[in-house]
């Protein structure tokens, strides 16, 4: 499968990609005249149209949701704060609900301030995912948690690997519950030597999400500059073999941080060389 | 043991921590006006005074070595590449010996330029310390592999986590070997959730070195921004009281990459930090 270029309707465009020039409408409108198939919109653009607005916009593109960003966030210094999470998790699934996204994407949060307590903050996430998982249900919205590269352990998500993120799925829904999986984002597992093992052990059943960029060399900032599919080190094929030997036959999702390049192009042009890389390089 | 202070004696001056402002004679000198009783070189500044003055010296002020930095850097493109990794090696070794050094540690290095192979990489860097293993028993230098932060894994080190480390040690020594170990340095292994039972698992036998500083929130930078021990995220005491649980009794060794605050600073102040956080942080 490695060998082949990938569907090119499965490419996927999350907004963060164009997020500095483009609005929401922009960036659906500018998805359909590329010829992309896939969005997965950030709450924050969301919010300038509202959900229903965005899902009849989308639904009129003949767009599919691939997933919302991001719910998550769970760890807090105070019970006040844990159940702020919690009531801003339960908006996020309704939002994804109205825009039938294949998922909420969970982010799930690092330590509260002042906190070293690694291990707190992640029975914290725990017990958030496992409060929200009912209405997420409900709702018909499947939760993905992504794990983060370990570099965002402290402050982003204490979820870092996939393997503590399968340990989660089974502990809060067994090994073949439903409601619950996770988004794999190559720019934050490719490094790990389990990588392959736990993306079987994960399975169709799990995988929600597939997000791809690229890992560059040298990489200037921790957060903002990550590379387009083809000009770093991730053997991006290779990993998409797996995920699809696993089952995944869903969208290629293309999320790219990038304050000193991609940010600062013409959306439009960055959407011509997704398409390009996306079949060049995946 | 995590409640009680270290003992201020196993404190160690890791160069890199004052590499900008003194020379290798200064930082002997200031190790043992501070009353610090480690001290761990790199191999530039050992260049300085060559391998058998800087023993002399190191002794004389009645310093112990509790390691040199660095051999490793195994991968290469080709086979020249790779030969001249080992014959580094080789070298470096030697200077371990001549300075009675505890272990040398061993930054394995990540993928050769260009390259997307990462399990490659890895598969080198085994038969990298495989070529090297003899003659560091035969010169008394036990090997000691440092499992570098995920973030460094394209073009640093593609060994990762502890558990791949004890995985190495595993497959060349055997689970009884000796002659090959683990640097546990806090900075790389902190956030991984198999932390506690990897320790365990690589025991007194393994446990060669223990690297301390502190992962900053927000982290400026993905090389030169290390923190003071008490200044981050980190709960030192509890993960010294892992590797004491394991049996390990050697040095604590400060080492500190930080362009932007400490290594700006008077070096002799900068040691005398290391002394007080010893005592109040770790």
């Amino acid at each position: 499968m490695s060998n082949s270029p990938p569907n090119p309707d499965l490419l996927s465009l999350n907004t963060a990609t164009v997020r500095e020039k483009w609005n929401l409408r922009q960036m659906i409108e500018g998805c359909a005249r590329r010829g992309i198939r896939g969005i997965s919109p950030w709450r924050d653009k969301l919010a300038e149209l509202g959900a229903k607005e965005a899902a009849k916009l989308i639904r009129a593109n003949g767009l599919t949701v691939t997933g919302l960003c991001r719910g998550g966030m769970f760890p807090a210094a105070d019970r006040q704060g844990r159940r702020a999470a919690i009531e801003d998790n339960l908006r996020a699934i309704e939002d994804a609900a109205t825009l039938e996204a294949r998922c909420l994407v969970l982010v799930v949060g690092g330590m509260p301030p002042g906190s070293k307590d690694l291990a707190g903050a992640r029975e914290q996430v725990r017990d958030g995912i496992g409060a929200v998982l009912d209405h997420a249900r409900g709702c018909g919205v499947p939760l993905a948690i992504e794990p983060l590269h370990p570099m965002y352990a402290a402050d982003r998500a204490c979820v870092n690997t996939m393997a503590q993120a399968n340990d989660l799925c089974d502990e809060l829904v067994g090994s073949n519950g439903t409601g619950l999986g996770i988004a794999v984002d190559l720019y934050h597992v490719w490094w790990d030597p389990q990588l392959k093992a736990q993306i079987e052990r994960a399975g169709d059943k799990r995988l929600l999400a597939f997000h791809i960029c690229d890992w560059l060399v040298p990489t200037a900032d921790l957060l903002l500059d990550r590379g387009m599919m083809g000009d770093g080190v991730i053997d991006i094929p290779m990993i998409r073999s797996w995920v699809e030997a696993a089952g995944y036959r869903g969208f290629h999702e293309v999320e790219i941080f990038s304050a000193g390049n991609w940010w600062r192009r013409d959306p439009d042009e960055v959407l011509a060389t997704c398409k390009e890389r996306h079949q060049s390089c995946c």
